[in-house]
């Protein structure tokens, strides 16, 4: 069944170095899909109004006073560190929080407008360690840290830079020196910008103004920094969590709000009771956000998922995680905002576990219909190791998904009748003239995967797609150029960076 | 950013043994999600338009002067072996099929309707060769043969049975009898015949008749064997597949007609083009059938992809796979039938590139609402090989997307207010009663994705995914008992195998 095709590789490998080659835009994506649904719209309005409920019935623990007294003075009722948060005034949020943000970036065509039907990648973050197949596993460096800003500025179809490695070799006090210097030296992407208090974020947007020489005007036309949210998930909002909302909406920057519920852990054991704890844990940010300043930018945000019954260990790509994607979709668009979900893997090493898990991730996010989906690439060990062959082989999915973007043409002439009449019953097509004068940019031309028959394959050493990921990410190291304009942005940044440094930095917000 | 979670296993482990087992039912599934578009309606007409133009005015070539003789006397024009079919034929041919199967099964549980909603996966099938870790890449034969319809057997998610492994030590003109026989004696799931010839076919129906010992009426109560036809594109039916079309269709047996056209070597290089090929040569097949016998089973069918454009080898999994996946449903749809897609990869080992091409298949399957998802586990070098340990990771890609078809629960006690109540705010769930008393039956238990963390998995020996798989096949094998009623009805096929066999057997049609 299903019969072995001709193949005629000569004709066409003649012809390849005479022709045009293929180019789509990865850079701005809209999603190629209608979302879809888990529950009725009538489930939605209940669980929006469940989670209404748990704002202003049962509360949410806050630790910071300055984001307590700004509830307070919007309305809430504050008792100790709890905040009860009424729907009046949640509803006030969501009138004012915007539904479209512009993400500005040092390259104007790598700008991004934060929407619902936008999809943007971003690469696996938060990574305490690295692993690759040449070096092993290791805490994260910045080494590493900068190895994996090249990756992301590499490939356009990640499209917001994320800390995919910890440079945990730098002291904390100095650490945002380091990244943002590497960010802007390396990349003309969008930056991420840690909420690790006051102190440092504050350094860090001063630092985007003086490395991309922007203006106060330049400054405040977008967003020019991201940065991600968790609550303390059940129901509490820690101190740098806090702040960094308080503070990038008074900065005008993005705050992505995600709450981390993992459900039968961190939250209720169902579908529906974890998004219930998500939606009321993003409403309540999202309400501090806009009561510190009205129209500040802010994105709904859900990382919900399983733990495994059997250990308690957080699961990724599973069935739940995917309804969780879906369900949370839709109480986005119930609230009208645009949101960010999340793939990835729990998997330890490269294998088909780590590919299913994070396929499953980027599927349900599409079916969610995200604008962001976060640790597109890269993350394993949910989480705990960034991969860089894994990263090289997201990136092929992702490209292939960014792919599915561009609808095929449908017109006459590509209905290709006259391409049928030129051939005859059981001939082949690779010399036909509307082959010839289309095949060269046809088709997606893949990044890792070896089309090889097992023959040709074995002969070159069997090499599987992690072992062929391991020349790619390396090439693209040895390769790499910064973007126009990195390197003085990178001088412009040493002054101040040594100063602040001989001052001892700025400690993290514990 | 998003931060790590906790994990306190202990309460789990010690109450799992009382709780009772989680049960989806995997056997009979329907589509969770919408359909999606690549094409506007006027497209998919014009698309439809230009198929017909294709059976009309530049033909098909029918090597079979029976299935010649047929076209004929309903109205079709036939100069030598070409074979024009007017517009008015087709609409005929499509007023008369069924949009609706019944595919029986030795057991009335695995029976499947397969019609437009529907969602069955078969295993990789027509694959020469098989592999697996322990024994490598070798020449299928009876023993491999019979030991992957154990697996298929073995996860209700399989949905039809295939010939996974060609038993090629089994002579050609004996090869049914062992084909048919190892499908009874080890499975109680829908059948699959070859179409290689009438003499086969007439004797493989037979057996069933013989082996479940059924009645003609029984016979006659919906299609008990399943048989894939590949048209060889372009514009060309062999001898076996036009004589399988008219022998299904004379048993009343069901054809899934499939072009398979690769674009840029079978069919035109554009996903329009390599997809108005695919319908003209569809219809002209289910054309074919409907003029055998009016309202015999029949899917439309398609496994259009594209080739490589530096070799010429077929790619599977990539974006104009996708592309045509999706349109091909759009086809289905507008002429009413039920269609088989098809998943698989093109790479030669279990790795990330094997996931990677076979979930976007499956997902591409999904989003074009196929009925039949062919090829759905163990598919790899393009279908020359079945491999053990991609089937079981593939086992748990479609079990994950069989626990999508069940929504999650949006009714008011699921949504947990009381359970978010129960717990303070950063603390936990694991002991929570509404997670005591549903934790056991909440998620998806995984079959092959270990999710212990990195220090853990280390310490058990670093096991991959494709090396847990090994186990759990061996396993699958070792434990495996036939179904109720198999053991008698290989017996009752022994004495009529038996004499044919001392006849000679029965050569396939070349």
């Amino acid at each position: 069944m299903d019969s072995e095709p001709k193949r005629r590789p000569g004709a066409r490998r003649r012809a390849a170095e005479s022709t045009p080659k293929r180019v789509v835009n990865y850079r701005q994506l809209r999603h190629p899909f209608t979302p879809q649904q888990v529950f009725s719209d009538d489930e939605v309005a209940a669980l929006h109004d469940t989670a209404l409920r748990v704002c202003e019935e049962l509360g949410i623990r806050i630790l910071l006073p300055e984001a307590r007294a700004i509830l307070r003075a919007a309305g809430a009722r504050v008792v100790d560190d709890m905040v009860f948060i009424g729907r009046d005034l949640i509803a006030a949020a969501l009138a004012s929080a915007p539904h479209s943000v512009r993400l500005r970036a040092a390259n104007p065509a790598r700008e991004q407008v934060y929407e619902t039907g936008a999809m943007l990648f971003t690469p696996g973050s938060g990574c305490p360690n690295v692993t690759d197949r040449q070096r092993g596993r290791r805490a994260g460096s910045l080494e590493s840290y900068l190895e994996t800003l090249k990756l992301h500025q590499t490939y356009d179809v990640i499209h917001i830079l994320g800390p995919s490695a910890e440079p945990q070799d730098v002291p904390p006090a100095l650490r945002h020196y380091a990244m943002m210097q590497g960010q802007m030296a390396l990349s003309d992407k969008p930056m991420f910008v840690y909420a690790r208090g006051r102190a440092q974020i504050e350094q860090s947007l001063e630092m985007i103004r003086i490395g991309l020489a922007l203006s106060e005007d330049d400054f405040n036309t977008g967003a020019w920094a991201v940065t991600v949210i968790n609550s303390n998930s059940p129901r509490l909002l820690d101190n740098p969590m806090a702040q960094g909302l308080i503070d990038f909406a008074r900065a005008g920057q993005m705050s992505i709000v995600t709450p981390f519920c993992l459900a039968g852990a961190m939250a209720p054991v169902t579908v529906a009771g974890a998004l219930t704890l998500q939606h009321a844990e993003a409403l309540a940010a999202i309400a501090l956000v806009q009561m510190t300043r009205s129209g500040a930018p802010v994105s709904y945000g859900g990382f919900s998922s399983n733990v495994d019954m059997k250990s308690g260990a957080p699961a990724f790509g599973t069935p739940e995680h995917v309804k969780m994607q879906i369900g949370a979709g839709q109480l986005a668009r119930h609230i009208g905002l645009p949101w960010r979900s999340a793939a990835g893997a729990a998997a330890n090493a490269n294998d088909m576990q780590a590919t299913t898990e994070n396929m499953m991730g980027l599927w349900g996010g599409m079916m969610g219909h995200a604008t962001a989906i976060i640790h597109a690439a890269g993350w394993l060990e949910g989480g705990l190791s960034f991969g860089y062959e894994k990263f090289i082989n997201d990136i092929e999915a992702l490209q292939i998904i960014a792919e599915l973007c561009v609808k095929p043409s449908g017109a006459e002439a590509e209905i290709g009748f006259d391409a049928i009449a030129e051939v005859a019953p059981s001939g082949h097509f690779f010399a036909a003239a509307h082959t010839m004068s289309r095949y060269s940019t046809a088709f997606y031309a893949p990044l890792v995967a070896d089309l090889s028959n097992f023959g040709t394959w074995e002969a070159a050493g069997a090499q599987t797609a992690d072992q062929r990921a391991t020349a790619i990410w390396q090439a693209n190291l040895r390769d790499f150029k910064a973007p126009p304009g990195a390197a003085e942005a990178a001088d412009r940044l040493a002054d101040y960076i040594a100063l602040k440094t001989a001052a001892g930095g700025a400690p993290p917000l514990e």
